[in-house]
């Protein structure tokens, strides 16, 4: 079996691939910072021998070029993955998403690593005017600079496919759900509800609508795409066949942690500037490989609420 | 009337650009590094009293943001345009189109500057698959560098538009052609036949369909748009309303030079690794607000090429 690099591999969605790399016999060299990433997610993982960790900065690229040593395929799953607060750091998602995206592809043409799986959003639609939204939507309009510097990455995967002749595959997800989930709404909900069970603020006026996956679906979905590498360059969307609203997920988390909060809602039809009111991402051509859904979005997000309950620490 | 600060002021469109700014009555701030733009275009602004001139580097954050004080307007123009030998130098396009692009917002938004107009290209749209090609076309596949940083910075703009109460204009130009013109194929053949008038070797079967505009239609629809900017950001195709070959185009160049040179294919239906075979853009959008084009390709061709031949100490 070749050996794999993963980058960002002790996130949320980058464990759980390594755990599942690590269960098909893949040799894996995880690459992390750990500005984000938590050791414990590669609790299991640093028992295998077949498992490195290294701890260093995507942003050190002699040091991405020399682990990445021997690799056959590289998934690429580091990122600032910071949608809400990038106003407040606008230099940050170039940095982390961008300039980190560069030294990868730099790194693999050093290392003659031609296969690269790349984490990107579906926040790159802006705002989609059409839903669900297909992989060829119309030309987007970047509404953040997340999705803006997830966009440039896809740019520079696709250019290093035509013009270095790399294999790519780019997924953009959904948000996530599931065990090793520190980031996000649900992760916010259950956190304030722990310590003010009596209320809940809430960004917006609750009907935001928006797409969730459950990690283990999406890791399932990746796997299936890897099996069958194309000859250049495509692109999936990874998401769920439904959706919910933000106070759909509220009632679904109460009603687990047995609650009734008095909500407060900030109003607005967005939770901030450069939120998206709706997501939905067709997902036909990733159901044509045969894949298909397994946890419903309530049962993700319960799913997500009970582990975040029984890993308290992380608060 | 305002300041208005225009980088790669002394560059085929932005020294053209000057030149009409200043004939409107602004003051211009002109910024350039001088590493492909040249002081002799410059020549009628540089006499000029309200035009200043300012030699630095955009990836010197400093100069630039102290450069822009007090100016009302950004026209950001300086790139590196080079995309045919992207592959040689992957990083350039980041540092000269991508970070460039950062530095020009994060200056406008340290000067208090909310309006930017930018110059993209017609290569965000990779090998597009609609002809003529809307600013709506499906979601693109990028197969340049050049136009993935393109596209790149089109995110940024737009996301700092959303973001941060910008009001932003995107160009997609096809290839301007005209007098100042010193980079692309009318100039590499005039250059090759002044001292080869026999024979004339042209890369891929000289198929290739290509829309060109003339840089002085160019700044015009530029100017119409200046004067109605959006309240958030707007995105414009500017390009001719047909196209030729690049054996059309040849046949223009070598009758007007009075030759008749052996052509020499180098075969394949692109000119190089990423090159486009057919663009075409749909200029709908920027002819209803009343522009049009005044000289065809056919004359912008000759035009080139005279104004190449009457200007030869550029080769």
């Amino acid at each position: 079996m070749g050996k794999v690099f993963v980058t960002g591999a002790a996130g949320f969605i980058g464990s759980t691939l390594v755990d599942r790399l690590l269960k098909e016999g893949f040799e894996v060299i995880g690459y992390d910072n750990f500005s984000t990433g938590r050791e414990f997610f590669l609790t299991e993982a640093l028992k295998n021998p077949n498992f490195k960790l290294i701890k260093a900065d995507i942003l050190d690229l002699a040091a991405l070029t020399s682990s990445m040593r021997g690799a056959e395929v590289v998934w690429h799953f580091s990122a600032n993955a910071d949608v809400r607060f990038g106003l407040n750091h606008p230099r940050k998602d170039i940095d982390q998403n961008v300039i980190a995206t560069s030294n990868v592809l730099e790194a693999m043409r050093y290392n003659e690593v031609r296969d690269i799986l790349f984490s990107s959003s579906g926040s790159v639609y802006g705002e989609a005017t059409v839903f669900p939204t297909p992989e060829e939507a119309p030309f987007p309009i970047q509404t953040s600079l997340y999705g803006a510097s997830k966009l440039a990455c896809e740019g520079l995967i696709s250019s290093y496919c035509q013009g270095y002749g790399f294999r790519g595959v780019v997924f953009r997800f959904v948000s996530m759900l599931g065990e090793r989930y520190t980031h996000g709404h649900v992760y916010d909900f259950v956190s304030y509800l722990i310590n003010n069970p009596d209320r809940l603020s809430v960004l917006g006026n609750g009907s935001q609508r928006k797409s969730y996956l459950y990690v283990g679906d999406c890791v399932e979905a990746m796997m299936k795409v890897r099996a069958k590498m194309p000859n250049v360059y495509e692109v999936y969307n990874l998401g769920a066949d439904e959706y919910c609203t933000v106070v759909d997920s509220i009632g679904w988390i109460t009603s687990l942690m047995g609650l009734n909060p008095k909500l407060e809602f900030s109003g607005g039809d967005r939770g901030w500037v450069g939120d998206n009111p709706f997501i939905f991402l067709d997902t036909q051509k990733i159901r044509a490989l045969g894949w298909h859904q397994t946890l419903t979005i309530r049962q993700g997000v319960e799913r997500t609420a009970s582990w975040l309950l029984h890993n308290r620490w992380l608060f």
